[in-house]
C-alpha cells in the first residue's frame, strides 16, 4: 500500500517532508572504476574500446568495425514493421515541429550612446548521443536526444549503444536514422563515454554529450563534464497527478503505473481534493497490477514511494505542487489552465484528462529529457538551447567611449584592476587629443 | 617573454596543441575538509556558521549577528565617493538594460490535430549569491550576478560575504543595494555555500547558487550541485586579441595586460597577420610591465602562459580563435563583422580597437561571467536564462487523441511499455464507444 495523506492531519507536515526527503535511489560507488576506464581510453584509443567492449558485451570487435555501417542499418532496420515505422515517423515529425519553435533568436541594437550591442547563438560543433543498450533501450529517447541537436544546427552527432552479445535494437537504429544522427558506434558504458570526451583514432571527440545510461554512464558524464559540456543526471522517473473526483480513477490509476513500471525507484503521487477519490484510486492501481506484465516493478515503486494526499482545495495542492517541483504533472481537474498557472514548479505539465503522461513519452511534441529530484525548481527540460551557446557582441563608438569609458576608469581603480583602467584611458587620451 | 608561433613554422600544430592544452591551474584538494565543513552546517546550522566564522576570519559573532543590517549597509555605503556611485549607477543601469532584453517569450500555439502546445518560463523562487571578500571583492561582479537574477524575476536574492576581521567594501553593499539584493550576510567560504543550499535558522535555504570564489567555495558548489543549481565553475580569465598591423601597439599591450593582473594563471594571447606587429606588442608589454602596480602577477601570466601567434591570414586567425574558443575576444581589425561571423566559439566578442575588453567588465552591458578552460565551445555566459526554468505544456483533445494516441500506443508495446500504452488505450476505448 502506498502512503495516505491528509493536509487535515495533526503530522501531516512531518509526513510531507519526509515523503519529499525519501531517498530512492542508491547508486554504487562505481567512480574508482569509472576513472580507470577513462584513463584507459585516453591511453590506448581504440585498442582499449575493443578490449572494454569484449569484456563487458562479449563482443569480439577491431576497430574498423566500431562503427556501425550505413549497410548494417539498413538492414537492421528493414526488420521494423510498417506500424512502428509510421508510429516513428509521427512522433520524430512532431518533435521536429515543437523543437523548431523554441530556436531563440539573434539581437543587435544601438544604445543611447551609439554603442552596438546584442548577441548571436551558435550550435556546438559536434555532439555525442549515449544510448543504453538491453532493455532500456528506447528508441523514444533517441528521437528526443538527437532531434533537438539536430534542429540546434549541431553539425556532426555521434552515437553511442552498445550491442551486448551483438544484440541491437532495430527501432533505435531507425530513430537514429529519422534524427539524422551522423555516426553511430557499437561501443557503451564508461568506455564509450570517453571516447566521445577524449577522441580515439577512430571516433573523433565531441564538445556535447547527452543522453540516459546506468551508474557507469553517469559517473563518466561527471568525470568528463568541464572538458565537454553534459546534460543534467537524471534520477529515477516521477508523477504527480492532481485529480478532482471527476475522473475515471482507472485512467489515473493507469497514468501512476507508467511511471511506477519504469524502475522500482520511481514515485508516483497523486493529490485530490477527494478523500473517498484517493481511495477509489488506489483500488484501481492494486487491480491493474495483477495484470501488468511490469508488476514486479511497479508494485515495490508504488509500494514504497507511491503517496495519496488529500488537501482540502486545489490551491493547497499547487502549493504542495511547488514543493515537490515533479518531473512530470498532471492536471485532471476542471479548470486546469487556472491551476497551471500556480503550479510553477514542474518539469511539464499535462493539462486534462485527455493528456496522460504518456503521450508526452513519445508523440506530444515537447522533450521527455525532464529535471527529476526537486531539481525543476532551478532547471529545465532538453531543448534546443542544449546545444546552442551565446556569444555577447559589443562594439563601442569613440562617442561611445566618451560617454561611458570614465566610469568604466573609475570602476577599475576602485577595484585596482589599473592595467584594466589604463587600457580606457590611452583610448580616450587619443580621443581628447 | 611569451611564446612566439607562427603558423608557417614546420612545428608550429605541435606547439599550438601544446598552448591549448597547457594546464593553468592547480586547485588543491580541498574536498574532504569542504565535506567536513558542509556536513558541520547542516547538523549545527547557525552555531557552526558562527564558530567556521570566528576560525576563519578572525569575526567574534551571534547568530543575530550573521545578517549586515540594512542600517549597517546605510552606514557604509555613506562612505562611497560620489564619483564611484555615479559610476557604479550607470553600469547597473547598463547592465539591466541588456538583461532585460535577454528575457525569453512564453509561447502557446494549436497544432493541425487540435492539441494545445507551448511552454512557460518562470523564475528561480530564491538565488543565492556568493561574493569573496579581501582583494577579490568585486563590486562589479555584485552587478554582474545579481542583475541578471532581479531582472528573471527571483523573488528573493540572498548574498553571502565573508568579512575578515570585520572589513567589508563598501562599493560592494553598494552594488549590492543598487541591484536588489534581499539580504546581506557576513559569511564566507564552504560554510556560506552550505548555509544557502541547505539552510539555517536564520538563512533560508535558495534554489541556485551563483557567483565566483575560491577553491573552498568551488567544491562546496560542486558538492551541492544537485540539491541545488549552480553556475558555471569558472577557471583563470583569457583574452584573445585578434589585431592587424592598424593598431597602437600599447593598446593592445594593455588589454593583454588586463587580463594578466588578474591573476597568474590568466591567459593572454595575440594573433596578428603581421609578425613585427606581434614583437612591437610584446615590448609594449614589456614597458607597461616596468610601471604596472600588479606586474608580480601580470609578468608570470605572460611569460608562462602569454603567446603571440603570427598568421599568414584572418581566415586563420579565425579558425585558431575557434580552438581556443577564447573567454574574451578582441576583433581589432579593420572590419571586425565580418571576422566576428567566423569566430563562433567565444564567451563575449568586442568589436573594433574602441572596444577594449575592460568596457565589458564594467560598463558595456553584457555579463562579464563567460565561460573559461575552452568551454564557450559548449556553454554560455550568465544571463537571465541561469535564473529561469522553462515548463513545457500539452493539452490534448480527444480529437487530437484519435489521431495520435494510436501511434504513441504502438510506441509503447515496442519499449515493452505496458501501462504507458494501456494510459492511452483506455482513453481511446472511452471515446470510440
Amino acid at each position: 500500500m502506498p502512503q495516505f495523506l491528509n493536509t487535515a492531519d495533526a503530522d501531516f507536515e512531518q509526513a510531507f517532508t519526509a515523503l519529499l526527503g525519501a531517498k530512492r535511489e542508491d547508486s554504487p560507488d562505481v567512480d574508482a572504476i569509472v576513472a580507470d576506464i577513462i584513463a584507459d581510453v585516453r591511453a590506448r584509443g581504440d585498442a582499449a574500446l575493443v578490449e572494454l567492449t569484449e569484456k563487458f558485451d562479449r563482443m569480439s570487435l577491431t576497430a574498423d568495425r566500431l562503427q556501425i555501417s550505413e549497410a548494417e542499418i539498413d538492414a537492421a532496420i528493414e526488420n521494423v514493421s510498417a506500424e512502428e515505422r509510421a508510429a516513428l515517423e509521427l512522433a520524430a515529425e512532431r518533435i521536429r515541429a515543437y523543437h523548431a519553435r523554441q530556436m531563440p533568436a539573434d539581437d543587435e541594437w544601438q544604445d543611447d550612446t551609439g554603442a552596438t550591442l546584442g548577441w548571436r547563438w551558435s550550435a556546438v560543433s559536434a555532439a555525442g548521443l549515449y544510448v543504453p543498450g538491453g532493455l532500456a533501450s528506447y528508441p523514444s529517447s533517441v528521437l528526443m536526444n538527437a532531434i533537438p541537436a539536430k534542429v540546434a544546427g549541431v553539425e556532426r552527432l555521434a552515437m553511442v549503444v552498445p550491442t551486448p552479445d551483438g544484440q541491437v535494437n532495430p527501432l533505435v537504429l531507425l530513430a537514429a536514422r529519422l534524427s539524422g544522427v551522423d555516426e553511430v558506434y557499437r561501443v557503451g558504458g564508461a568506455q564509450a563515454v570517453a571516447a566521445l570526451a577524449y577522441g580515439t583514432e577512430t571516433i573523433a571527440p565531441v564538445d556535447k554529450i547527452t543522453g540516459p545510461g546506468n551508474a557507469f554512464v553517469a559517473a563518466a558524464k561527471r568525470r568528463v563534464f568541464g572538458k565537454v559540456g553534459i546534460d543534467m543526471i537524471a534520477g529515477p522517473s516521477e508523477i504527480l497527478v492532481i485529480a478532482d473526483k471527476d475522473n475515471d480513477p482507472d485512467w489515473i490509476a493507469l497514468d501512476l503505473l507508467s511511471q511506477a513500471e519504469h524502475d522500482e525507484s520511481a514515485q508516483s503521487i497523486l493529490i485530490t481534493d477527494d478523500e473517498g477519490f484517493g481511495r477509489s484510486v488506489a483500488d484501481a492501481v492494486d487491480a491493474r497490477l495483477q495484470m501488468l506484465e511490469r508488476s514486479a516493478i511497479a508494485g515495490p515503486s508504488w509500494r514504497d514511494f507511491g503517496a495519496i494526499v488529500t488537501v482540502q482545495d486545489l490551491d493547497e495542492a499547487a502549493e504542495l505542487s511547488n514543493r515537490i517541483a515533479p518531473e512530470h504533472l498532471e492536471l485532471c481537474v476542471a479548470d486546469p489552465r487556472t491551476l497551471s498557472e500556480k503550479t510553477i514548479h514542474a518539469g511539464a505539465i499535462f493539462l486534462g484528462q485527455y493528456t496522460p503522461e504518456a503521450i508526452g513519452d513519445y508523440i506530444g511534441g515537447p522533450n521527455h529529457v525532464l529535471p527529476t529530484a526537486r531539481s525543476a525548481r532551478f532547471s529545465s527540460g532538453l531543448s534546443v538551447m542544449d546545444f546552442l551557446k551565446r556569444t555577447t557582441l559589443s562594439q563601442i563608438t569613440p562617442d561611445a567611449l566618451r560617454a561611458i569609458g570614465p566610469a568604466a576608469e573609475t570602476l577599475a581603480k576602485s577595484e585596482s584592476l589599473q592595467a584594466h583602467g589604463l587600457s580606457i584611458r590611452a583610448r580616450l587620451d587619443r580621443l581628447n587629443r
